[in-house]
């Protein structure tokens, strides 16, 4: 983290802190019946990952002014849909990953149908933490980042992009698929929009919303939403592509038939792109003066990481 | 429907049409992009099914009397729900169905990764429908009733239901499994209440609580949805062990691995518990007095029907 500080280190080491405790609490213990499904969910969930959305959902609330501790449930549900996320892509009729972040992928240990269940379990257990927002947040507003988010991960969002990812996989002479944008670049745009922005512009909103934002607010934190999660997905495929697959802790170049930036832009060109996205998002921010800071900072973070 | 008669069947039949025109304008339209995922999803929810779930939201919501209108969003969350449910049990790694109701299973149509996908896109989407209830339903009960569904499909409920179902299938020496009951007989009870019993009682409560229902009327209809529950499961796996392969519409007798009723205690004896089981849930309706009448007849008609 050149840029970004001793000093956000430490924040983010704090929050991921309360993040993994509030993760622990709402996850079945995994002794309980029935246990191996309970196993599988805590095996994916508890795998060293980043923990970027429910950290974007925290720094969203307390850019907006609102305390850690009521924006928790939604904190842990959104990295309970990321986990199913990656369960569900990495079986066998999907991206037919072995390992990830250097440990065997979930069906690898417990077999594709626990993994299948694990996903639709940690599905449902997200969708039931939303609903269990405390007071003060009002109910209304506890229904809209519900639906918000939603919305992120159905065919418009997370679903439609992993979709529009296996059929670029299959079809790399593009365009082939009706209503496919027809230049590769636009396409890869689209793609990791709704792959990866939507549910991350949906958890700076749902930080925000629980906190009271204004209207205002929400518009420069979906803009910036939308431009670093666009960026991280960049990076993402980036390290994927010069990475060391021992660095990486997953298979580098398995995405190497995949429609990604890099792949379409080349390394170098995909890294401006990633940079002048995450300036975008930045200048987003200008609005909320000295209070988008510490979102700020986490864009440089997100931007100069290396893994 | 000997017993339920010409009333029951024509009102079964306005509501299912109010069900079907609801599922066709909630469902994305086939030819949007991505379509191959709308396609999948609408393959499967227009696949003939009886609608039980959202006929018992609704009846449930007049029961209590309360209007149909606010409740189709919920009659609909459950129903894609239910869907999804199906194409991931159907899956190769799972039951490896290749047809149901007389048709081709999801993914033998698009594929394994697109059946898994659009399972996952109807699970987002009833989610997403919950948090449309309209007023005047106030927030509050629209987030209990969201909640108890996703408590009923967790591992608490549908999927851990599916679990034990593959631990038994795989396992017929029981108990080998921990935590699991010594006896057939208790762990195939549990099976059948966490897989099916569970999203109907929480449909029939939906329906209730949407309506303005008081916790004695509620009380009443979680006994009844219980015991009704589990006598159409028992039923349903009765039909799948007489039934031939044409009449039932799928590969009949293919769950004679798995842990059922008729495989513990035969078929005449089975049938006995379902009607034993069905009325104590008509007995459980006494409190509401005449109101209580058309779920009566809605119990009589899931014990004799012979599909």
């Amino acid at each position: 983290m050149p840029r970004a500080g001793i000093e956000l280190e430490a924040y983010l080491g704090r929050r991921i802190q309360q993040v993994e405790a509030a993760l622990q609490a709402c996850l079945p213990p995994a002794e309980t019946f029935p246990s191996v499904v309970h196993e599988a969910m805590r095996y994916s969930v508890f795998a060293g990952g980043k923990r970027l959305r429910p950290l974007l959902v925290i720094a969203a609330a307390e850019t907006t002014g609102g305390p850690v501790e009521p924006v928790l449930p939604a904190a842990c549900a959104v990295e309970l849909i990321h986990t199913y996320s990656l369960i569900h892509d990495d079986l066998p009729s999907m991206d037919n990953s072995a390992v990830r972040r250097g440990r065997p992928t979930c069906h690898v240990v417990f077999g594709e149908a626990v993994a299948v269940l694990a996903g639709d379990a940690l599905h449902a257990l997200a969708f039931d933490l939303l609903t269990r927002i405390p007071p003060p947040v009002d109910a209304a507003t506890v229904l809209r980042v519900t639906r918000e988010i939603a919305e992120s991960i159905g065919t418009a969002g997370m679903v439609g992009g992993q979709i529009l990812d296996l059929l670029g996989e299959r079809r790399p002479h593009l365009p082939a698929i009706p209503g496919w944008p027809a230049e590769a670049g636009a396409a890869v745009h689209d793609i990791h929009l709704r792959k990866t922005a939507a549910l991350i512009t949906a958890s700076i909103r749902a930080g925000a919303l629980l906190a009271g934002a204004g209207e205002a607010a929400l518009e420069a934190l979906t803009r910036y939403g939308q431009r670093i999660g666009l960026a991280f997905q960049i990076i993402d495929d980036v390290l994927d592509e010069v990475g060391e697959a021992t660095r990486m802790g997953k298979e580098a170049q398995q995405d190497g038939a995949k429609l990604t930036f890099p792949v379409v832009h080349g390394v170098a060109e995909s890294r401006r792109i990633a940079a002048a996205l995450s300036a975008e998002g930045v200048q987003a921010l200008t609005p909320l003066g000295k209070g988008g800071d510490l979102l700020v900072e986490v864009a440089h973070w997100l931007l100069e990481r290396e893994a």
